[in-house]
Order: structure tokens, then sequence, then C-alpha cells
């Protein structure tokens, strides 16, 4: 491609609204134009990234034995009805009346029309297994769509559904899929994890989510770089420390602690490690109970953070207790509360608190701490010790395999088994071996394909603008002539690279606008393409060209015959 | 591809709604399968031959020199008020709100977004000319969708904008894109017309369609077997005859005509070719206005009817006169109207008509015709000669290079030039030489991407199903082993030449199912592959394969060795 034949439009500014890097760099680089709030037109730079991710998820979508379709974006009310979805959905579900007054949706998913076509079309087990796939454009009436294509409300999705008729089948092909997720990214050259995952409101039971890592994401994950191990920071188990409770050493005395009401700001004040105390979170549990049970407490080490979803499964519902509640249980007001003489109180413990003797807690008195508190002597045995905390890095990783790490990550993929939710409610059945009838057992299958552009973006970024993976890049190679109307040599040889990289099936842009260097730089840097060559009269006259990586500090000087392998065996390690 | 991994399900039956062929036998293949009204679900056997229309659509349109982008398929209501088009549209503009109760459109063409676009990012004559086009799912709520999806409601269309600074280049451009599309459905195998249009509703001057010739087309078309000349029937120009009208020969005499009324019942009762018989119609012209004209006539030859829109064009607004104003003015019914004794009566006459003489009519009395009637002598001279019917098989072709053919055709693709129209309406404004601010004008260009597959099944089937050209099949070759189960010979020399026209690029299907030979047969001509190989073991005993070309009447057997070439060579005469 050349630039005079292309459409370029790079900003100096990115917009106002755009809140996230890749959102600022693709409205600067001219990827994306807004057309309503969460709904973008593809400009052609930004497409052509776009189609390449597409490309690579159709191969391996094909080579892993998935057969590609393609559903309607608009689907009539009634299958929706038949899902219970119509009304479960919520306002996210973008509804129309066609002219003669039919209800009907804007696709958000299509677990719902796959199910009504393989129902139709699918009687045998002989016919099973299945996997259908489309790349399909889905409508979301986000409430606040935002960080441009990132959480926009018209996306393109891949989307595949497996039927089956077992469950051991489904695990099967979760696993080619688990299998082939992690070629796609692979592929398109991220940095990412598969993390299991809580399976949300799409239903079923078993799913990952695969997360490409980047400082921005939305979501914590907690990884062990020492196998493959990673989570939702929510979801991973924080294990009971190696060494067991010590026995007491110190007597439990009380300090004066004026104003300190934090674990941090106590441990300074008394010049001791913040993992030396306790904090505790006074709750009250089965709180819509006719008799809610007492105050109850739950003891988390200084510099842990309570997981309620963990608390949660231990507990049941609880909610937090209000302050008059607590100074009426305990006649302090928070921030001084401790486990020392609370009568008959349930005192829930975490794990790593559990192991802890000779510990500071508050006092139960304002301005007051304890220290050298020790379970059995100055508090009653835990009623319960658990995992009640999120994990922090360091930690060790539950599968016993290293340390744990803490990072950022952006969901793209995202593997369910939905079992037989669907399939029961559509009546998608099947005759088995015996004649007898059955319920399908299902799969589905999605990547986010918009979002992994953005993703892409968030993951690879400089001060200068973008930097893409050579596989999704717009063009693999551009070529900047210095001169292009003024030298004839700088012309010709840029045309004959030009042509020989083309005829090589390299994917290359020749900007052949006679802009001032410094504009056309600054704008292949921006658009992210990862390698760049300069041609000019001065290199041509020592028969050189001049290279430079997107990453690399330097360019350097190559010979003008070495440049074509020099480049494909660049763009070659890079896949 | 494989059988065993494909998802085959063609039917014995085709549905009872299906009432055009192609609709009929894509149901029938396999290929679709319907959702809700003219909404369809493109099977992997349709989606292939969907894609493969794509793709050449997609090489040519960038080939010529269009950028690819995609917008939004839902859109917000504010640009099409600005363009008018909210109220203008109808009910065919699917409408909805979102969930804050703003108004959106699910796009069934793009000028208002494009428009946007490009008013927001060019501003310069520099920037000019430009064409974005994109491969996008449209949706219009057809009051009554029907042939599947021919006319459906939900369907994919390239659609492609171009803007220029001048009339001229935009007229360049129109040129470039007439032959980008003669090229495009050549490749595609088609026999195809471009046939200048009348505009319709989409607005602006200047327009050709391109149909794909097909006898149960909707559209009638007229062409010149001789020339490029071809026109909707209703468009296309009756020329006047060559020779001038004979002196009269005859003396007007009245004959009784009982019962007859129509003018080949008249010219088979008096044993006179039709074509010596003149019909009259009827009309009332400007019948809105507070003094209506008096009741005129139309005359027509005998085996010609009239083009209402050229008579409109003539004559203004009119209408056909009621049986009881017939009765009134001329105290005759009609079925025995005539031109003769009508006192100041306007009569129009259609050129073929001017150059009769001694022509047959109706005598303005029931029963009775006049015979020997001429202009001057017994009928006044006409009002007005023009052209006021449809062309006729044997017609002069317009362009005066040989006689006009009729037949129908299927519209499937559209050029339009249509000026200021969108951009007057969304100021899309450029600066030019002079730094002058002017309006854009702007060309449009569609193809029905999803039609194109309905309308090659209405030009290629036969009783056995689809004759599809090879460039859209949804596989090139078939290779049906005789017996893969049974013999090794047969699966190994199955597989071997699977892996040899895999390799040299050739899209082959094996059928390694196991079916029976004659169910096998009768799918891979129902879903229409073009060649056919059979592996059987009496052939592969003397190193031969049998060969059928879908449109052959018999089978060959060709040696092992020389069938990838044979293929290879029949494919590329194809394309």
């Amino acid at each position: 491609m050349r630039t005079s034949r292309f459409f370029l439009a790079t900003l100096k500014e990115a917009p106002s609204d755009a809140e996230v890097i890749s959102h600022q760099l693709m409205v600067r680089a001219g990827m994306i134009k807004r057309l309503a709030g969460g709904i973008y037109t593809w400009m052609p730079l930004g497409l052509r990234v776009l189609r390449k991710v597409e490309r690579v998820v159709r191969e391996e979508m094909d080579r892993a034995g998935a057969i590609e379709l393609s559903m309607p974006a608009v689907q009539p009310a009634e299958l929706w009805q038949e899902s219970g979805r119509w009304e479960k959905y919520g306002p996210e579900l973008l509804r129309c009346k066609d002219r003669h007054q039919r209800d009907f949706v804007i696709g958000p998913t299509h677990e719902e029309v796959i199910t009504d076509v393989v129902r139709k079309d699918v009687k045998s087990y002989r016919q099973l297994p299945l996997h259908f796939y489309q790349v399909q454009v889905k409508f979301r009436d986000e409430i606040r769509p935002r960080f441009g294509i990132m959480r926009g409300r018209e996306f393109l999705m891949k989307d595949g559904y497996s039927f089956h008729s077992s469950f051991a089948d489904l695990q099967r092909e979760y696993r080619n899929m688990f299998e082939t997720y992690t070629r796609i990214f692979t592929r398109l050259g991220l940095k990412f994890r598969a993390v299991a995952a809580d399976t949300g409101s799409i239903g079923g039971t078993g799913s990952h989510e695969f997360h490409v890592l980047a400082d921005s994401g939305e979501d914590a994950l907690a990884y062990c770089p020492d196998s493959d191990f990673a989570a939702n920071v929510e979801l991973a188990e924080a294990l009971a420390p190696a060494a067991a409770r010590p026995p007491a050493a110190e007597s439990m005395q009380k300090v004066a602690t004026p104003g300190r009401i934090t674990c941090a700001d106590v441990a300074e004040f008394l010049g001791l490690p913040l993992i030396r105390t306790v904090k505790v979170i006074a709750v009250v549990v089965d709180p819509e109970a006719e008799k809610p049970g007492p105050l109850a407490m739950i003891l988390l080490r200084g510099d842990h953070n309570l997981n309620e979803v963990k608390a949660a499964k231990q507990l049941g519902e609880f909610r937090f207790a209000r302050e008059d509640e607590i100074i009426g249980a305990l006649g302090c007001q928070p921030g001084y509360l401790g486990p020392v003489a609370v009568g008959e109180r349930p005192i829930y413990v975490d794990r790593s608190v559990a192991a802890m003797a000779d510990f500071v807690c508050g006092a139960n008195e304002a301005g007051y701490h304890l220290t050298g508190v020790n379970f059995g002597r100055d508090v009653a045995e835990p009623t319960l010790v658990a995992d009640f905390r999120n994990v922090v890095a360091g930690d060790p990783s539950p599968d016993g395999k290293g340390q744990l790490e803490l990072c950022r990550g952006v969901e793209v993929g995202h593997i369910f088994q939905l079992r037989t939710k669907y399939a029961e409610a559509l009546k998608c059945s099947f005759l088995d071996e015996g004649g007898q009838s059955k319920i399908m057992e299902m799969g589905c299958y999605g990547i986010g394909v918009t979002r992994i552009v953005g993703a892409a973006i968030e993951q690879g970024h400089d001060q200068r603008g973008i930097c893409f993976p050579a596989a999704i890049a717009p063009f693999e190679v551009c070529i900047v002539p210095m001169g292009y109307a003024k030298s004839e040599t700088v012309k010709a040889a840029a045309e004959t690279l030009y042509a020989e990289l083309s005829t090589a099936g390299i994917d290359v842009l020749l900007d052949d606008r006679n802009e001032r260097p410094g504009v056309m730089f600054a704008e292949m840097e921006l658009i992210g393409i990862p390698h760049r060559v300069v041609v000019g009269d001065r290199g041509l006259a020592e028969g050189k060209l001049e290279y430079k990586g997107r990453g690399d500090a330097e360019s350097q000087m190559l010979p003008l015959a070495e440049i074509g392998a020099f480049l494909k065996a660049r763009l070659c390690a890079a896949s």
C-alpha cells in the first residue's frame, strides 16, 4: 500500500473523553471514529488491524475443527422468551419492534439462535459433536460505554457454540478450545494468561477467562511465574502459612495509640512491622433473618484485605456493621476494635492470623491498642479459621509451585461449559445409541475481536504511540523515502524495495507523500508499524538503507542487498 | 475439507413458502436456515459461497483504489434527521430506542454515516478524491420479505461512497466503478447486463443497474446482442419505424365484429395480422386540475403495450378514463373505441401507429370495427406523435446497432451519481484550490452480496440442483470414493488425490462418510459442486478415475496421473 492511495488521518490531540491510553491512541492514529456513545466506525487503518486479528482467530478455529456459519444480528423475541432471557437480560438488551409490531432484539450473543438451528437439524448422536462459530457484530447497550472500543456497545465478536452427546465429550472440546485460544493469543503476539473464572451471568459451570496483561486492565489477576496458575485476585486461594503458630512469648499490654486508627499508623507508631498487627472487621451475619446473629468479627492481618466473596462463602449472607451497632455492642468506635474480652461473640479468623502469636490489635477503647495478644490465652480460640482475604504478591501459589505475583489484565476471551442450560430450555435433544432422547451438552467460547485491538495497545505503547506486534500491525514494514519527489535515486530505490518486499508477501506501506521526515517518522511511530526502513541519498551512496525497529533505541545501516532477508527473518522470528 | 468434519444437512423437500427456485434449492442444499421472515442464518455451506463472492468484490474494489472501512449497523437518528430521511424513509427503516430513550436506526444504507466521517476528516481539495467502501450487514424492514435471501430483511451488502471536488471527477470514478463492477460479475462467472436505470428513491442523477440474467428475474430488460445496450424495458426507447407512412390504399369500411373486443380477437376474426390493428386507450389528462381536459385517446399498435412512465413524460399527470366517462363521451363501451369522428378530442399517437396506413380500429359502436382507416383522410392528424409504448423483441436497438431482445434480470448492483444531495444536507464541504468553500460531489455504489448468491442459482440450476460457477461454488471439486471404509486401495487413492489437489490450492471436498454412491452423487449435484471425481476399485485397477463436470451428460475415465492437471486447466479456464 502507498500512503497516497490510503487514508491516514492522524490527530495531534486525543479527544477529551478518552480515559485510557488505547482509546487516546486509536483516535489519534485515526483507527476509529466515534459515531455515538460506544459506537465507532473502524477507519481503514483500524480495520486492517481488526482483519488481521480476525484472520488468526478464523484459521485457528478452523484448524480446531469448528465450522463457521453466520447468524443474524436481528433476532425474534420468541427465542429469548423461550430461554427466559427476554425477562432476565435487562436493559443491556437492545429491543425493537418491526413494522408489524413484532418484538426483536439486536443480538448481544447467540446461544438461543444456534440452539434453535441445532435442534432443527441435529437428531442423532451420530451427528455429534458439532462446533459452530461465527465472527459477527454484536450489540450490548452498556449503561456507560467507555474506553473507546474496549467497552463499546457495538463490537465484533467470535462466538462459538459446541454440542455434545456427553459431558465427557464437552470436556474434551473445552480442552481443545483452551489450547486453541492459547495458540490464538500466542500467534497474535500478546502476553496473556488464562485464568479460572467465575461463570458470571451467562450460566453454567466451568470456565476460563483469557486476559491480555496490561497495567491499565480492569481485572486484577494473581499468577505464578513458575507454573501456569493464574486466577482473578478475588478467586485465588490464600493458603495457610506453612509454619504453625509459635508459642506466646510476650505478655499482653495496653498501650496508648492516640489518633492511630489504621494498622499502618499503629505499626509505625509502635515501631513494629505491619505484619504483626491484626485488623478487625465487624459484621452482621444473616442480616435479613428475623433475628440476625450478634455482631461478629473477622480478623485479618494488618497488610491483608477482606475478600467478600470468600467471606460470604464461609458465613453466608452478611453485611458490614454500622458504627452505631459497633458502639452499642463493644462500647468503642471503629479503629480501636479487638477480639479480647468480647464474650461469646463469634470470631472468624483468616488463616494468616490464626498462625500469629504476640500480635497487636485494638483494645476496644478509643485511643488504645493491645500488644502481645495471643489466642488461647487472651482471646478465645477462633470460632472458624478460613481463607477470608485477597492474595498478595509473595503468597505461595495454590498449586504449590512458587510464589504469586499480581498483575492487571483485559479480558479478551472466555470459554464456558454451559452444560444443558440452553439445550434444556429450548428442548435441544438427540437420540443416543440406545434410541433414548437426551438433552445435549453445550459449550460456548467467545473472543472479543474488537477488544483485542484495544488490549494490544494497552499492552504495547510508549510515549510516541502504539507498539503493535507484527502479527496485527496495520502494516509490517514502512518505507520512508527522504525526498521521494526530489531525488530520482531515492524514488527508484524506494520503489524497488517496495516491489521486492510486496512480492515476498510482506505487508508494506510506502510513504510517497513528500511530507517532512519528522512528520513521517512521527506518524509511522504513532500508528505502530514495527519495522521502518529509511531510504536516503546519503545511505544509498554507500549502498545502504537505515533500519529501525519500533522498540529499538538506535537505528542501524544495512546493505541494500540484505534488507529483504533481514526483514523476513525479523518477521518470521516474531510470528 | 472432509464431509466428516463439515456440516452438510440437505433436505429432500423444499419448504412450502419457497416460491422461487433459488430459495427452494438454498434451503434444500442446507445453505440457509430461516430464523424469522426475511432473516436467515447462513449455514456453513452457504457461508462458503458468500465468502467467495465477498472476496472477489473486495479484491476488485481494492484494485480500483477504493479503501475499505467498516461503519456501525446501529446509527443515531440525528444524522437521519439532518439528511431528512428520518421522515422520508418510511417503515422500511427499522428504528429503536436505546436504554436512555435516544432514537437509533438499524442502518439500511450508510450515506449519512460516511458523509459525517468525511465532513469531519476531509477539509481540502488535496485530500480528494476519496472512495470508501465496506462489506456490511444491512437491515430493511420489507413489508413482504420473500424469495429467501433474494428479498430478505437482513442482508450483506458492499456499499461504497466516493467524494470529489468536481462533477468531472465524479464521472471519472463512476466510469471506474462501471468497469470494476463489470470485472466483478465477470469474475464471478455470471451472465449479466449493465442497464441504464431510473435512480429510484436514493436520489441524484445518473445511474446504472447491474442485472444477473435469469428467467425468474423480477425485472424485464431489453438488450441488444450486437452491442452493449441494455435497459429496463420500461426505460428503453421505442424508435420510430424507419419507413415513412405509406399512402392510403383501402377505403374505410365498417364491419361487424360481434363479441370481439381485443385486437387479437378482431385480427383473427378478420383474418388480418395483429400489427394491422390499433388499440385506443382513453385517458383523462391532468385529472386533479379544477377543469380536467376532455377525454383523450392514446393510440397503440395492437401488439404493443402502453408504457405509463413514457406517457406521463409526454402528457404530464393522467389517469385511465372510467367506463362511465367513456360511454358518456363516446357513446360506446370500451372494446370498440376508435379515433374516427371524435371531434376536437386530443389524439396521442405512438410512433408505430403514426407510420400505419389502412389500419383497423373500433367504430365507437358496440359490435363494430372499421378497416382501411387512414390518418388525414378518416382521422385527424395526431395531436402528438411520441414514444408511448414498451419495446418488444425485434425492435431496433436505440443505439442503432441491431435488434432488441428481451430477458429478465435480478438486480445485484447499482451505481449512482448522487451529486450533492447528501453533501449539501450534511454540509460536507472542502476548500478548493482558491480557498473557496465548496460542497463535495458524491457517488455511491452498491452490490447485494447475499443476493448474488440467489441470483447465481436462479441463473444456474437444473432438475438435480444448483449449478454454481466454479468461482463461487462452495467447493470446486468433490472426491467421491466408492467404498472409503471397505477398500484400502480406494481410501489410499482418494486421500492421495485429496492431498494433491489441496496442495495445488484447489478447494476440494472429500466425501469420507461411507454413504451409498447414489446418495453422495445426488448431494454433490444438489449443492452445485462443478467438478466430481469418483474413485473406485474398478477404475483404479486400470490406473483411472472417473470425472464428470456438473453440466456434462456423460462421465469420462482419466488416468490417475493426469487428473490434477486436468482439473487445474478446467478451473483456470473458468476463471
